[in-house]
């Protein structure tokens, strides 16, 4: 079943890439006591994600640091040298965004959001989505946006809501 | 069982981001009749694939054109787009190189290849290896090398037992 707004987050084990290299990270940790964005997306390097999603937050991130909110995640079902490359070339890491990988998926699944597109080479990937997690509860969740676009779970769309 | 010298490629699906995106490529069908290197590692952008095993095919791929190598294939357990922005990065693409992605470890199963790291978040990832394979059959076979060494499965030391 799909996590939605009112449900505690699950846990699940992250990957973060560190300065002595990859580091295990608990989800629940990480959101206790504490008000995040969390949004996961299909893919690195991939255009939707790279030119709209990931800008999304980069442009907005300041807004959402006036409003409270302690920490912005991205998360996608890549490994973490992937992420990192890609947080280098998207900028993200520089404007304060963190970025998470989920490499074996444990999040997504847990989460009910995992979907398959053998055609372009994903399997266990992440759908489109943002939400505002406070003290590890969904207060707010936006997704449904067609493939391709990137309009309920955008920056934008998600400051509007807080 | 692992595949190796003597032995047949087994047909697997693999996809190369064309100019209009993914594109399927059967394998056995881009080995028929050709003179082909097939050189498979744990993953773009990780430190060994990206400094030592990738440079060292091009660095070699005039002295393979020379021998009468028809392509150099570089083969990882990525999707497409990540493949596509690494060989960017390395510059593979400029160089000649192919780069086929195995998103779903099809072709990496079949050679007997995989391997599970957890701690680095890779699951069902490629060993490091590099073959020569001639109409589909696997005259050479260099594989062996420690994690993070690239000696046997090098360009160089390839190079030197055709």
């Amino acid at each position: 079943m799909a996590i939605s707004t009112g449900d505690t987050i699950p846990e699940a084990t992250l990957v973060r890439m560190g300065a002595e290299g990859p580091e295990q990270v608990s989800i629940t940790e990480r959101l206790k006591g504490r008000k995040v964005i969390v949004f996961g997306l299909p893919g690195a390097f991939t255009s939707t994600c790279s030119a709209s999603h990931v800008p999304s937050f980069i442009r907005t991130k300041a807004q959402f640091d006036e409003k409270g909110v302690d920490e912005i995640i991205c998360v996608s079902v890549n490994d973490p040298f992937v992420m990192q490359a890609w947080e280098k070339d998207t900028g993200a890491g520089d404007a304060g965004l963190t970025m998470l990988a989920d490499p074996a998926g444990e999040f997504t699944k847990a989460m009910g959001r995992g979907f398959d597109a053998p055609p372009v080479g994903f399997y266990g990937r992440s759908q489109r989505y943002a939400m505002y997690v406070v003290d590890g509860k969904v207060e707010i969740m936006q997704d449904g946006d067609a493939p391709g676009q990137c309009d309920m779970s955008s920056g934008e769309a998600m400051l509007e809501k807080i």
